[in-house]
């Protein structure tokens, strides 16, 4: 297994960035596009539990645009395989001081493109 | 690619069991045998951010054995293919009562067998 083929990172990175502007802007059509659409799709987030595309979808779509604007630091993404992704990071947002968010997302590749299967978001003291 | 393959599916629901027993029993030899010994190996933690299996090694030896006994519930675990997986838990542990406990890690098959490449425990209220 290749870990780190540069053109397969390149794509993970390409599609980590596309995820992290439509955060940053809550374009949601595109943060529900990253995401596999499927119920074993699960989402921890900053304040709760989702289980299923559906409930991902719910949540996003009701979810304030306010404050979701952030810088990320100590990204690290790692392909292994050709299919395979995790992409780690910590976050600031300016509304919230004092604290370090940190995102973890395990990517695959399907037929129609880069996905996340798994993703959880959580703040803590710092 | 074949999702929850049932031989893979047991393969990997036996690694996970084995480390959940080996972290409520604080066996570190088996968690960190769990964990690929890799400087990209990545475990966000309740309160650490921790980049490296050196910086995990540190961190487990260094920790007190005490309270971390637990209660799993809502674990979904899913292969994708035959080398890829992805663990989804909340918890609960006596000791921090209001908090719900979530843990997501990212398996691979390596030559030595499942490991644990990605990982973030997190609490929030609940």
């Amino acid at each position: 297994m290749v870990i780190d083929d540069p053109g397969v990172k390149a794509e993970v990175e390409a599609a980590f960035m596309s995820y992290e502007a439509a955060l940053n802007a809550n374009d949601v059509p595109v943060l529900e596009d990253l995401f596999r659409d499927d119920p074993r799709t699960i989402r921890y987030g900053i304040g709760e539990n989702l289980y299923g595309m559906d409930a991902i979808r719910a949540f996003r779509r009701a979810r304030s645009p306010q404050g979701l604007a952030r810088t990320i630091h100590d990204t690290v993404i790692t392909t292994y395989g050709r299919d395979t992704a995790t992409a780690m990071t910590l976050f600031r947002r300016e509304g919230v001081p004092g604290k370090i968010g940190r995102q973890s997302q395990t990517w695959l590749r399907f037929e129609d493109g880069w996905k996340v299967v798994a993703a959880h978001v959580s703040l803590i003291e710092g």
